[in-house]
């Protein structure tokens, strides 16, 4: 069995050989800065280690885990794009270093480059991963949409939400976790097993970032606290606040909704409003929720214990994070 | 045998099946109104005319020539937001209708939906079809690529030129003929030949283009000639004529090229110059040269003459059109 240090280290080594040495210059250099950026590449290494649940030999599934991390990495850009985002790993964003069209032509041939390390699945694997990838990519544009469209509107449902970090965040650690299991040798009932538990984390990590970014620590979060709280986003706990919210509340928390101004004293005012409401406690609840089902999908999968140490593992460093 | 009326037919119908009545209507409703605007389905046809030549069924091509055309209307979309064109087929493009970012998103959804629709040809041709799919997707990006950089580049010379519309324009027309010839039953050879045969059209086909663009009739072009004077482009007659104009002709084009207002004035001037400096003759003449390329290696295609007199009759008509 091999670890996730292990795996990320092979990981690195495969990612950089990817040939992007090629001209246009332009057109290439983007992708290269974009994944040398790094990252945990957690989903690829959920690709490998699902593999290595069922085969000691995991060479079978590296261009798949590389396809997966392009693609993810090609969202990201293109995400960033919509959001006008500036900043990625600490790093200015592609259409900030070039400009937006560098970043969509950039992006979409990233989405080739994905399909093309797809398309080198063992054969006999080809047509059921590409049809679980293409799945899985079209839900994650779904979700972005949704995402995008959530923002202008007034009302918006828990369910809604969960939702729609399912099609953004968690179809695609699913989707890594199946398709790793499939050329490992698993069989349906194994890699469907391995998908809900890759969807239920990916609904537990979504909802600790909704978490973290309220109530992290700013020395080991990374950013500063309140981003969401500042745009006014439309996470778990805001969705909760508002229904829940009545009378002196409801003007509150309505009154700090008007700006999008950057004010640590509405950060501090809607953070003493959430605790008040017990939203935290509610997203946590939903999160352990998600996270149980993570574990039960998890422990049912036909492999011994010992050999699963290592995911189960990730799956808990995933939820003590606090970054 | 089919005629290129009846596969028409059966493309639109084909392309009325694709269901984009799904949510979110936001990412799917702007898929839906770019595939509704039509355009002639040259690229999806020359796959089915391709696999028709080799075998009497084509059903087996459809979901590769549909990949094909949801691809090129793909990059169409994509380029319009590069482009800033607001009217493509004499429709609002998708950026002007909705805004940038659906365009965005919603051409990355065609881009996987045209790899659904390509990796559900028979298995036994889904790796090299694949393949070859994706390298021709690459490919254009990079013909893109050198469009744009092109813009901004003081000399590109004809060699250059030739290889940007090789890449935007010829490999697609290309790909789409040797896929379809693979799924007929054809040998590699013969998909080679037809592969040559639409690069060699591609490249005729968009000399024409540029000639259509000052030499073509209002009435039929469709739009306005002398669009590529106008705004400067480095088409192959502006890159010849800049290499031969010396003394007062070439100060009165670099005078011209100073400006890209629209201008009958300048139409008419650079227009004169291009009759004095022959290269109308010189487009004209490399015109004919891909176009007798073309068809010297259509004619070597291992299949009977009688079979090949729709795809003869394709290839007359692309370069007969004066629109």
């Amino acid at each position: 069995m091999k670890t996730l240090p292990e795996i990320q280290t092979i990981l690195s080594t495969e990612i950089e050989k990817i040939n992007l040495d090629k001209n246009p210059r332009g057109l290439y250099e983007p992708i290269k800065y974009t994944l040398s950026l790094g990252g945990k590449r957690i989903r690829p290494a959920l690709t490998l280690l699902a593999c290595n649940l069922f085969s000691d030999d995991i060479q079978p599934a590296v261009n798949a885990a590389l396809g997966l991390e392009i693609f993810h990495n090609f969202t990201l850009l293109h995400d960033d794009i919509m959001d006008k985002a500036d900043v990625r790993r600490g790093q200015p964003t592609v259409h900030k270093k070039w400009d937006d069209n560098t970043a969509i032509l950039s992006g979409d041939v990233m989405q080739i480059l994905a399909y093309q390390y797809m398309a080198n699945v063992p054969e006999k694997y080809l047509s059921k991963v590409l049809n679980a990838f293409s799945e899985m990519a079209m839900e994650i544009c779904e979700g972005q949409q949704f995402d995008i469209e959530f923002e202008n509107r007034e009302n918006v449902s828990a369910d809604e939400y969960l939702n729609m970090i399912r099609l953004k965040t968690a179809v695609l650690l699913g989707t890594a976790l199946k398709i790793g299991a499939w050329i490992g040798g698993s069989d349906d009932k194994d890699a469907e097993l391995l998908y809900d538990f890759g969807i239920n984390i990916g609904l537990a990590f979504q909802l600790k970032d909704d978490l973290l970014d309220v109530y992290g620590d700013e020395k080991t979060f990374g950013k500063k606290i309140g981003g969401d709280i500042s745009c006014n986003k439309k996470t778990y706990l805001l969705i909760h606040a508002k229904n829940l919210a009545t009378g002196k509340d409801a003007e509150e928390l309505n009154f700090h909704l008007k700006t999008t101004e950057l004010s640590d004293e509405k950060i501090r005012v809607v953070t003493e409003l959430y605790n008040r409401l017990g939203v935290k406690k509610i997203c946590e609840y939903k999160m352990d929720f998600y996270y149980d089902k993570a574990v039960a999908a998890f422990e049912k999968v036909s492999v011994s214990a010992d050999k699963k140490q290592e995911l189960r593992n990730l799956a808990q460093n995933l939820m003590a994070r606090n970054e």
